[in-house]
């Protein structure tokens, strides 16, 4: 475990980590925000998933979230989006797929299956690496995450209910089985068989959900990519046949940007800080 | 004058301008936060000045004020660091120089004085600019920027006191006629003759106004450029020997980083607004 960057902000400490990977058998790199405390003092924990394209660093970066996690005392955990280093034929070619675009599951397709483990790099080996954090309260975490990072958010909540308290969401690929992003994702990784997708896809998790864990969702009504690729109609359908709990709010005017995160990250923690304080 | 990207953001309206500019005989890229208004409504204007290899986009991508700008209703304007375009060679062969480095002042010296000449951009073209922008309270500015910004902030400030209301700046090049940035920039763009630099020394601008604007400063302790190049200390001399209304803050353990900005923005902002509202 090597530290790589330190920063003081918001009285809190930033730190940028870089470690070997049992999961993903290439160095990972996380990001996580310790707020001020005294010795011996546990806090939650809040993870966060970015999206395609993105790294450890755009959240702590651009979202503000950082002075809402130090005002409630919630450790804030990102880790990057796909393993690096793993050098396979092809990770590098296009921008919604391999590097950047893990998609937060465990691949079992050749050549993937041997890196492309970012489910069991989240759920299992960072919570290994957490519990080493003498400030970090365990027993108390939520997870959200920012399109194909809110697919991991939706899915990694849903499947652990006994370990994440609550669940939330920017623009997050809401139905991956039916949109281009998901599809090319699952075929590659997982192979053609429609039963392996549905264990990383919300539509099906949700349906087949016996857990409560309360979910939001903010969704921009000027996102791009609202249509073709996060398909938040069916989440809305969800709304009203299931009875999760589910907060979708869409909100005028607003993109897929972290300017929209931005704006909506308050709101999002103290969401969270419901279930964990 | 062309809007080449337009986002919703805390319910207001980040824009970027890119333009023909008169003072620089290049294209120029400005970014500008409009807060939610009504018809005919005019709100104060704060100018933020970027540091050195900094753009019109990190102020707002990074800081985290835009959040405080909409909730006191106050216009961001965010220009670039150099003029773009120019072609002058050797414009692009170092960071601290040229491009990304333009001092905010107005060279004389070839082949720099054709275009860099950040001064007048600021304090004029931009002022025409914002004049025909119909939600711009143009009588009540203040102005405020970090490092080589900080430095822009405290002499143009300093010598329009018509124009700002108020003053601040973190980070700021305190002595650019001391220090290794300012002299290697004043020596290229103005020439030898130290008189010369004295127009755009905070130092001599500080000693000889009769203005009183009020300046806020806040600076790291473990930022890298403390002692060789920011000189804070002739900023700390000043604060004792002049009756100038300056609150230089000392901040135990933050560097030169955005994260930085980021966690004391919001007092900043509310210090100009004691000014400006």
């Amino acid at each position: 475990m090597e530290v790589t960057q330190e920063k003081k902000v918001f009285d809190g400490e930033l730190k940028l980590f870089k470690h070997q990977s049992r999961a993903t058998k290439t160095p990972m790199n996380f990001a996580i925000f310790v707020p001020k405390h005294t010795v011996g003092e546990k806090m939650p924990i809040i993870t966060w998933l970015s999206g395609l394209t993105c790294t450890h660093e755009n959240f702590v970066t651009k979202a503000g979230a950082l002075k809402y996690a130090a005002l409630n005392k919630v450790v804030l955990l990102c880790p990057d989006t796909s393993p690096r280093g793993a050098n396979i034929e092809g990770e590098a070619d296009s921008w919604d797929f391999g590097l950047g675009a893990g998609f937060y599951l465990n691949a079992t397709r050749s050549p993937w299956a041997e890196n492309y483990n970012m489910y069991d790099y989240v759920v299992k080996e960072l919570q290994e690496i957490l519990s080493t954090f003498e400030y970090c309260d365990l027993a108390k975490q939520s997870i959200m995450g920012h399109s194909m990072g809110g697919h991991g958010a939706l899915t990694i909540g849903l499947k652990n209910p006994e370990l994440f308290r609550s669940i939330s969401a920017f623009s997050p690929i809401c139905a991956p089985m039916k949109c281009a992003w998901g599809q090319k994702a699952f075929t590659n990784y997982l192979g053609n068989e429609k039963s392996e997708w549905q264990q990383y896809d919300s539509e099906y998790l949700l349906k087949n959900s016996t857990s409560k864990t309360p979910i939001l969702v903010d969704q921009g009504l000027d996102d791009e990519f609202l249509e073709n690729q996060l398909m938040t109609s069916t989440l809305e359908g969800l709304t009203k046949t299931s009875d999760h709990p589910i907060n979708l709010r869409y909100q005028p005017g607003y993109d897929h940007s972290y300017y929209f995160i931005s704006t909506f990250i308050e709101d999002h923690i103290h969401f969270h800080c419901r279930s964990l304080h």
